[in-house]
């Protein structure tokens, strides 16, 4: 059976109803939605809120309520996918462009669990590309200072043209290998004017769902 | 004399043809641009990168050719304003709410050179509100944290609208009173996610040009 939506249906465990849920971006949470969605339509009551424009349009396809972030004081659960695990349980994430909404909304969760297949396991972070989201204004420059740290920037693209994040700015994708030191790396990049944020989640959540040879496996720490 | 005026123009002997001039955005480096304008139609040569769109505007109708930040190389010397600077030449700056440009700009530039009137000179920053460009996903959430930080933040607003930067931000004005520690506060503000940047310049310019009863003085470090 799929990995993913073996992790992505196990999650469902962690919902508790009249919960206010973040819903995450990707192929992994897609499989949470998709139950969660069954659940809602039998009588199940949730709110949610969304990390993407994607995720919105996934969740009320499935009869999920889906309202505005802002409109929510706390968010009791948020459920999400990562490109990247270490042991530590920190992560990369931003493969699929939502690491800036993605990290504000578990920044506010009182609890964040990332559903992800074996195959994201690592010993160190850094095989996945890190994503940066950067401003448009001077994205050349930006660039040009990452480059010059020996950080491998690949601006993402859409097609023949810059992929768009869903506020409107870039994604450069830093091909560094290994992260020996996560968090350094994390501030150095954050104080560089223009980056708006990077997919470091470090000590963002504390329960990973891993789909591993068709069963569900729960790491905590 | 307008000590605005007296400190603005004074920056043009710091201007030499064929330089590549970041242009700030205020009501100060209004002056500057002003009298560069006069200069370049009489022939002078320069290349202008802007900070805002309003000074975009201002210093295309003055003659000035102003180019895509992205294409060029780099800038030799950048003129702006400040909001408040303290002895040590750091300060605020985005009371025009135009900080996230200016900061990237003043990054890649070989000088900076600030042009203030003497009444924005003070021994410690933090009595002029702070700005925080911060996105408008979850932008309750950041205010309420800015709030249990104890910065005391108020929403920018433009008649009855949130004030929008360019980038189609929100900025959040922080009135602290005393900046104990800039640089932690930088720090600190900039791990928030959905903080984009702030309006602290530390360690941005060596030289800052104050007018001051109708003379230039020329501060350095």
């Amino acid at each position: 059976m799929n990995d993913k939506k073996i992790a992505g249906e196990k999650a469902i465990e962690f919902i508790e109803e009249g919960m206010t849920l973040g819903l995450g971006t990707g192929s992994t949470v897609y499989f949470t939605i998709m139950k969660l969605g069954e659940l809602v339509r039998k009588g199940f009551r949730v709110t949610s809120v969304s990390t993407s424009f994607s995720t919105t349009k996934l969740a009320e396809a499935q009869g999920i309520k889906v309202i505005d972030f802002n409109d929510v004081e706390r968010v009791d659960l948020t459920i999400d996918g990562a490109d990247e695990v270490d042991t530590l349980l920190n992560g990369i994430k931003g493969g699929g462009g939502a690491l800036l909404y993605e990290k504000i909304v578990a920044s506010i969760s009182d609890k964040v669990i990332w559903v992800i297949d074996s195959s994201k396991i690592v010993k160190q972070l850094g095989s996945f590309p890190l994503p940066v989201e950067a401003v448009p204004f001077g994205y050349k420059k930006i660039f040009n200072k990452l480059n010059s740290l020996g950080l491998n920037p690949v601006l993402r693209m859409r097609e023949k043209f810059f992929y768009l994040t869903d506020s409107g700015n870039y994604i450069m994708d830093l091909h560094i290998g290994k992260i020996v030191d996560a968090l350094s790396l994390e501030r150095q990049l954050k104080t560089i004017p223009g980056i708006v944020e990077c997919g470091l989640f470090i000590n963002m959540t504390d329960t990973v769902i891993v789909g591993k040879n068709g069963k569900a496996e729960v790491l905590s720490k």
